[in-house]
């Protein structure tokens, strides 16, 4: 055979469906073939390790205008390299619209801002405010431009929004042909709560988890599906806590509902006990929802198996205790509902769910592909040039070694986040080669990146069963 | 034996759990005795007839004020001839509250307008604005001094509660020890839907039906009793419309959640394509939740065999024709969503569920008893004063003839609207007589009614199992 | 008023859907009234106490002939002390069959057995061999002549009936009218583990536990049901153990499915690792399908107010150590498969889910007499001369100290049987007065019995809804 | 890039997960790289067609001997073309037991008539008489000798084993780490059935489907898997033929039982009124479990969508009405119990399966590629090396064009039965080439076969997740 440009030799490749011994062959940026020995000009040693698609993380916040007008510590700089170093090639953020605003300025600003990114992005919209003008005029042309997903918080001050604004975002995604993903959690009951806890002197991180229970969650998510259902518009659940939430959403699939479901590694590794740690170490693990308990670890697996929830992605989204959080922990009267809610998550990602789920039995490999990779890349239309390993796709690859144990700690995480909610957790397996689009880009935890190597995908709603 | 003042003599006697044959010695308005061969200073012959608890009814509007300033057309005058013709022996009306007022001067007004009431009586007060002062001050007030059961809407321009504002009327129920009932429906989708539908030109009554399908009361009704579980009060649901919605209320009480339910005859016998008959027809069959189809009928009654839902009220809400339903109707542009919702069914209710019921076989004569009388008196605390025959119980009874057909007209129905929506319905079984705390209130259906006879009864939830 | 016979004064008297202050007037061996005021030749105070119901126990085992030729230790006359005892007035036993035989005498001598009975009872017809003589001739005349409750074990050697031959007794019971009861556990999955157990040297007690997991219920229960669905037969489950086996005949209930179901107390107090106490006491807790784990308990009362499980009997069941529970107790060789199963529990029944139940807030007083008269009496026919306080039915009652504390003793049951499985636990409540029929049979522990006085009352399917 | 043996050019290349325009190198008999671009000694132009997986059919009746002496009339021979007709190039058919014997010399004989097999196949072994040599001696044996997977009757005469025998063959199977593939069916209950049918006088085809309904299968469907969950060995579960059924499935595998499912085109295109066709015609569409009904086919396709079918099979099982089925209705008497079970379906499974699942859009490519190759080949240990297009894998193609039309024939299923089910419907999709391990089998509707080509594949249980 003649030469490809590179060749990753040796490997047992791995799709989300298949587990092979061959090599890949790239020109170029793309994936040329994948065979048995084929050669070229350049080849990596492949042997003994997994050739997976990179990671597509179809959930993360980077370099995001906030409500007070501050942005995201993670750049898109720093986020391309944590992502590099977990093996992650893809990432899905948010352009933002602020409370009686319409989106105007914000995407084409955000866009600007993406162009230095050095890793491969595609777009959600954020929708807090769907006036008249939003939902007839910007949001149509958003789809029409390549950003055909829109996202909607439940809950969150001031992001929020009612269910009258809610179905005027499902009827705008109806009209474009968009996916709307919808953060479900109860807006009224997680203030209520709230204030009683506040009212009880309960101000501590701790009392982040008590102010938002599962039925929180799971009331909402039964809203988001019912109003979806009314309007008939496809939605995608982020962040799915427990299998009683997730339980919602097998019996909307079961009679034919249109609604698909995400995971993170927090719900699957963390619990809510954790933010009882001492001092300010609880404010480490505070996102929403809230992380439940060890015990919900299991059954949330059993839906990942059941296919129920079929995407995992990091909801990375950082604040340095040295920033954001820490300006509201350090000070006299801390209070739960004043620190940011979120954690850093996108390099940390595809270890967890590899020691977790592949490692433990709890998944084979072709699914952690799909979960990681192929399934994000499909809800959201980057597929089949993203999430597989297949001749046309884009060669974004990770090199995994299953057998190394590795410590998680933050400086492995390459983020600009100053803590990582995994410290000192042990995983077995670690990617030790990262190539996009068929450029080395992390090889042995050392990154290189380029600002604005990264392209822009376009997104949309794709997968219909 | 010795004499009572009255005695039922030689029927049959229907209790939530037997069928006897016996007696029923009264004396002066309770109960004194069920037994064999009593005697009595009067007698009334019951021979081939059942002798039932009066009929308690527990959801029904009557002389109340609306948000416009006008009084139900129905007053406690006409509402009592109306039950008393049906067998009904027992009211729970509603006080109101306005929006952006205190409940005020409302619950004394209504109680004042009620004591001339012929008809006993115990009261739910609405809540359709919980400010911190009726949170705080006017509602412990009110549950203290005898009403009980606090009613909220969830849909319904003025009334409607947002998720807040209801959970704080179940915060403000719990520290009362008060039951909080809850009208199921999604008030953003219905008025989405009425305004798509009004766009289209559809401002028929039949697009009322249209306006709000069973999603929406489903999605209503998991939140009502997520926010209640949340909370930890016990609520009750009004008027179910299909199996669907009654479904989530079985699994919320299989899981121990403290929710009952009820259903009314319209959902057991009328269907949403009655709004569809010609001119103005439509409107006589024009409440909410809307009448189903006739396939939804059988998926009911299973769910009250199941238990579920163990409660059957009127929901009697009546406008005429020649009254408020008719200025609507009657004008140039019918507009679905301005046509007052609401039919009447205070006399109807007995006999249509009985014949529909008992004599079609889909229950029993004890379950009959207890859906119309007994479950709704222990739901609101006035059992066992009301709503069985025991000693000490109110001597309230309708005697009944198991054979008697009769076809239903507006004239039977002695209330004062001008039309009932169930003209022409044959049914078979019809009350004969009814007797109200000892008196001969109605007699081959002539009634009798002296105002102010009708007691106030404290309302409370005490069904605890 | 004039003189009864008997009064029962004072006293707070529960049905299955009242709780009323009044006095119980008794003419004869039947209620002639219940009413307040009322006056008798004889009185008896009931102040301070409930009068309620006599028990109706409508599964347990009483001088019954054994394959092996034995008879039951529990004669009729031990078993009417302690049914009395512990305020039963009603017992169902049952009349054998054996394989290869007609049924033939067996229930002729059983009747003329049951002759002597001093309580009232009414026949369960075991069907072990339902040849085509059995099916077509004695089952028909069996029902005609007062026996409509046929019986059939799905396990145990040597009675269990196949899936043909049950279908066969189904088709009967259709024909005649009867009901079927059924014992459902997975004869060969019982005799599979059994055999590996042996095998492993697990000879104990305990290994009876570990041989019948709760699958091997479930499956036969799941079975029993499609089988009666496919015949159109109502039936009724006996001794459900635990939440799962009942989760599938509330689906079968859900959809319309003729079924209902008993549960004992041993499910409810016992647990099966009590048959993992040393020497030979795990045996006092053998008894089939295992008690299951104190966890299981709350699951079995929830199914109870879910209305699945409707009926409470005790599976009285009685070996005497010093008998055939001892004989292969004290071999050398102690064999978990050959040591009988059943426990004795007619006089602990409803001081144990009085105790439980109602005491505990787990059911309310009308409930308690649901389950353990009202409804067995309804199932099998003998109600309303059974199972409730109303006029024209039996004088069956017990009056009952809601205060009282005692702790379970052997001597307290009052039976033959050498042990109570329930030594040692203490209860809240206990019976103080049992009249059966107008006479009291017991007073403060004082049972009186009397040969012969028991009358056999027919018993039939009835219990529709 | 240098020359492959052969190349597919320019096709659209489905796998489970990607469908890619790209080429296929195919080196010999295996394929050794997927990639653009490529070039080939040979060359098939595949412009505009689809390249999937050669079907794997995993449930088929091929040259099997019966219990009555004679031999399937379908050989490998004529099975091969029929397949190869359809594009599928793999099956995995049975070696028979007979009650009374061991497997003995079958399994042997098996193999030595399979050596002639022009297409490559695995073996099912079917046992009916699980003994204690067969259980404890034959079945290790036979699993160690590369046959997997053991497959039981729960009904047919004389076929069928009872509950100790399926757990008997469960128990050999966990030893043996073998998968047990059963038809789950109540044999006691169809008995009963068909004789009461016979009785009156219905021995007509539609009989058939009358004698066997839906609880039947789903009774025998639950116990299959309780007995599982109790043995704790993977079970697959044959020819699900309605929602209701794969209900049950769908429950056990939620709560982590190890039970795969397969449907077959019978379920999903015919329905049990076919059998009452006038004539004879009605025997064509006799097989069992018998087909449902047409409102059935939805709920199958949402079974499948949600994966808890994920497996399509033919259970091809011909049977002439020439010959043996011709035997039985040709007489006076005819008696639809002696009229064998079973229609032919090899050629048919991938056109009706693209027809109704792809092109009326109820699954979307790589789902139809799945189901019919990946995942059976996955379930019985053939895959990678059958069921998929990758490097390594054997070069087994089909060429399908998506738009041809084509109106099913007897003809063009190229079996030996002299009948189809399926004659007459039109599907959309149809296949123009079949490569089996790098040759051209079927080059329009074309087939070629080499006697003694097909390989032997061992099988074994593999689908952990």
């Amino acid at each position: 055979m003649s030469e490809y440009d590179l060749l990753i030799k040796g490997g047992t490749v791995v799709t989300g469906v298949d587990v092979i011994a061959c090599d890949v062959g790239i020109n170029g940026e793309q994936i040329a073939a994948i065979g048995t020995n084929l050669t070229g000009a350049r080849t990596i040693d492949a042997s003994g390790l997994l050739v997976m698609p990179g990671g597509v993380d179809s959930h993360c916040h980077i370099e995001q205008l906030e409500p007070d007008g501050s942005i995201h510590e993670e750049s898109f700089g720093t986020a391309a390299r944590s992502a590099f170093a977990g093996g992650t090639t893809t990432v899905i953020p948010f352009a933002p619209q602020f409370k009686g605003e319409p989106i105007g300025a914000h995407l084409p600003d955000y866009r600007a801002r993406a162009q230095k990114s050095p890793i491969d992005y595609s777009l959600h919209q954020m929708v807090t405010d769907p006036s008249e003008a939003v939902v007839f005029n910007e949001l149509p042309a958003i789809a029409a431009g390549g950003v055909g997903s829109f996202k909607v918080f439940l809950t969150y001050d001031p992001l929020h929004v009612d269910d009258g604004q809610y179905i005027s975002v499902l009827e705008a995604a109806k009209r474009a042909g968009a996916v709307v993903c919808v953060h479900c959690e109860n807006y009224e009951a997680i203030r209520w709560r709230s204030e009683q806890l506040l009212k009880d002197g309960k101000t501590q991180p701790a009392a982040h988890a008590w102010s938002r229970p599962k039925v929180v969650e799971r009331e909402a998510t039964y809203r988001a599906i019912a109003l979806a259902e009314l309007v008939d518009t496809p939605i995608h659940i982020f962040h799915v806590s427990c299998a009683e939430v997730a339980e919602e959403i097998a019996r909307a699939q079961a009679r034919g509902v249109k609604v698909t479901a995400e995971t993170c590694p927090q719900y699957l590794v963390l619990s809510g006990s954790d933010m009882d740690r001492p001092g300010k170490e609880g404010a480490k693990y505070m996102c929403s929802p809230s992380p439940r308990e060890a015990a919900d670890h299991a059954g949330l697996w059993a839906m990942i198996r059941r296919g129920v929830l079929d995407v995992l992605s990091s909801d990375h989204c950082g604040y340095s205790f040295a920033g954001d959080k820490g300006k509201w922990l350090n000070g006299p009267d801390v209070d739960f509902t004043r620190i940011p809610n979120g954690i850093p998550g996108l390099a940390a990602r595809l270890p967890l769910i590899f020691s977790e789920g592949v490692v433990k039995g709890e998944i084979d490999l072709p699914t952690f592909v799909r979960l990681t990779a192929t399934n994000p890349a499909k809800r959201f239309g980057l597929h089949p040039r993203k999430g597989t390993i297949a001749p046309g796709a884009d060669a974004d690859l990770v090199l995994w070694d299953r057998e190394r144990k590795v410590s998680i700690t933050n400086a492995r995480m390459q983020h600009t986040i100053d803590y990582t909610p995994y410290e000192g957790i042990e995983v077995t397996g670690w990617p030790v080669k990262t190539i996009a689009r068929g450029r080395v880009v992390m090889e042995d935890d050392e990154v290189t990146t380029e600002d604005g190597r990264g392209l822009f995908l376009k997104s949309a709603r794709t997968s219909a069963n």
